[in-house]
């Protein structure tokens, strides 16, 4: 008989988009099941490659773009407008213009990166008649709380002495006032929607420059002036725009998706984007649960599987709607990590590395699509293996 | 209901034994299926390990010596004896006193290099009254078609002044006449066999200098100097010891595994030994193949998975003999080389990678035992997964 295979597979980062992880997947399957019908579904998370693959997927295109980056010196940057009916449609992907990737390590100072850009980006979508806009979180280089995107939309951040707020969220801390009445008036009209992984807030224990400053280069003094910034921000964006937004029931500290990217999430909420999780957004026209569904099984990839992979990321989302599908899912991997077996309890059934033989990372990323479809082939030889024998009880 | 499986491993070259890859193997197995029926068969192919896993394997014993190493020096070896009913029977492992890891890398001058230590074991495995003496070929250092053992055995091999040649099959060249009575008369009533892989030829186009010198150290001119002394030895073995003994009919030029560790079958042979098939001779009271027939499948291992593995290595000779049951066969590999699909053509169903991330290779020697029980742990929850779909046609 057919077997019908759902490949459902986040991207490798620095290494293989989405699609291309796809395709590999698919020749490994090919060489084993030549018949098989498979259903190639690249999925995102908001961050890199977003912009791109949702354009790819709905017949849009790129839009290149100057912008500013987060350390100030203008990128190279793009956004999306996608096909299909509805209004038009854009995809902001934060990371192309505000991404850890964008920022030199040795200028890894979260306190002074900014998303002045996006907020650029936003104002091109807009010039592009731009109805609604997805803003994609994820792989960030900033911790702004969005004061740089507010500024570029036409806000003014000002300090005691009404001054004009320096860029970074070091600055944040002296904020006194936030003027909202040169904002793009378009935003008014528009659909903005930020999608964002909900375990990510802006303030507290768990907020955004605790969890992700060190990783962004943080000293353990600049989180806590960072935390204080961002709790600042926090009340000043609640006391001067909430009213004036339709955002007044949230708590811009700590409702899901604030910390998003930075806290790029509660800067916009306060102008009025909706926080939505990421995966109800993103894969939104997808039909995905549907796909996953009628499928035999389900293969999905992710560059590293390890303890993060339960908390929103691509496999688990994926495993989690093929459980409820009743579908086995398989993963495959470019490296496990500690805590990757925690997957299981989601819903993923088994998970495969991809490396032949020992190497550098180096190596292993640059031939990353070779042993992707090598693995799969591996993997669907031993799961042909077990199809000849009795349900083993795993 | 309980799956059997059998676990048939070879050891992993430098760094675990053919027992600890069983026992890694199945360890992996019981997090999957607690209540399978594992049958661990560690398995050896007559080079580094194999007195040791034969003595364990029957209740026999290791019994410590030393002897002559391969670039002259004393090195502390060993021989088994094993248990069981039957005459006494010893295992002389000429990797444990001739073997390439015993000679340093600057020193890998393969005509330089000696199997006398091979001789001194044998006489050693006599004097412990031996009555049969298994000689265990692979993974050597020497390529001295075994005129090293034979001095030792007490033949003389003289030059055309009737001076002693000096060890090394580079003398052999200056090889004129062999005298063999003052040779140990024990051998006459004792059962040497010599687990040989029969690819293993001593001379012409294929034979073992060619084949093998280089990976030795020799250079070009070495390599056919060598070619041309074991040619000269065969010549001369031919004429002046095989009326004496039982091998007049034998071609020790071109008979299976008279190029065995480096012609050491050859040398062998001349003096009364059988050259036989290793698996042969190393497997007798093993019974592998009724246990590999009772097993629902098969898991087998190595450490490179490459192009010389359907040559006569472990998991081929192990595929071969489940094919003929019917049953299926899983590899687990170390690494994974070029030509690793060629085991599908003996019997491999699947094969899988061990490694989680890139490492070197250090790292990944050390780590072997945790990486091949999680491998094995991740392949047999692919193989669950398979169980609960309808069989593939692979």
């Amino acid at each position: 008989m057919t077997h019908r295979i759902a490949i459902a597979p986040s991207g490798f980062k620095e290494s293989l988009s989405a699609a291309r992880v796809a395709e590999a997947i698919a020749s490994g399957v090919r060489r084993v099941l030549p018949d098989a019908d498979l259903d190639l579904i690249p999925l995102v998370d908001g961050g890199e490659g977003t912009a791109e693959a949702l354009a790819l997927a709905s017949g849009g295109r790129l839009v290149p773009c100057t912008a500013t980056g987060p350390v100030g010196d203008p990128v190279a940057s793009h956004f999306a407008l996608l096909g299909g009916p509805g209004p038009l449609t854009a995809v902001v992907e934060m990371a192309a213009v505000a991404g850890l990737a964008l920022v030199p390590p040795d200028l890894r100072h979260p306190g002074a990166t900014t998303t002045y850009g996006v907020g650029e980006l936003i104002r091109a979508a807009l010039d592009a008649g731009a109805r609604r806009i997805l803003v994609g979180c994820g792989d960030s280089g900033t911790s702004d709380g969005g004061a740089g995107a507010l500024q570029a939309l036409g806000a003014r951040l000002t300090d005691r002495h009404g001054r004009e707020l320096r860029r970074g969220g070091g600055a944040l801390h002296e904020l006194e006032h936030i003027d909202a009445s040169g904002l793009d008036p378009r935003l008014a009209g528009a659909d903005l929607l930020v999608a964002c992984n909900p375990y990510n807030v802006l303030c507290g224990k768990r907020g955004v420059a605790r969890v992700f400053g060190p990783q962004k280069g943080a000293t353990p003094a600049e989180v806590e002036l960072l935390s204080a910034g961002l709790e600042r921000l926090a009340a000043v964006l609640t006391r001067d725009l909430a009213p004036a937004f339709a955002t007044a029931a949230l708590d811009l500290r700590t409702a899901p998706g604030t910390g998003a990217s930075g806290g790029l999430g509660a800067g916009l909420a306060a102008v009025g984007a909706r926080l939505l999780p990421r995966y109800d957004v993103l894969l939104d026209g997808l039909n995905l649960d549907a796909r996953l569904a009628r499928a035999d099984f389900v293969i999905t990839a992710e560059g590293a599987l390890d303890h993060q992979t339960v908390r929103g990321k691509i496999p688990a989302e994926v495993a989690r709607r093929a459980r409820a599908a009743g579908v086995p899912v398989l993963v495959l991997a470019g490296t496990i990590g500690p805590g990757a077996q925690d997957v299981r309890a989601v819903g993923v059934d088994a998970y495969s590395a991809i490396l032949p033989a020992p190497m550098t990372l180096v190596e292993a990323i640059g031939r990353s699509d070779e042993f992707l479809a090598d693995a799969t082939e591996r993997a669907m030889r031993i799961m042909a293996l077990g199809t000849r024998l009795a349900p083993l009880a795993a």
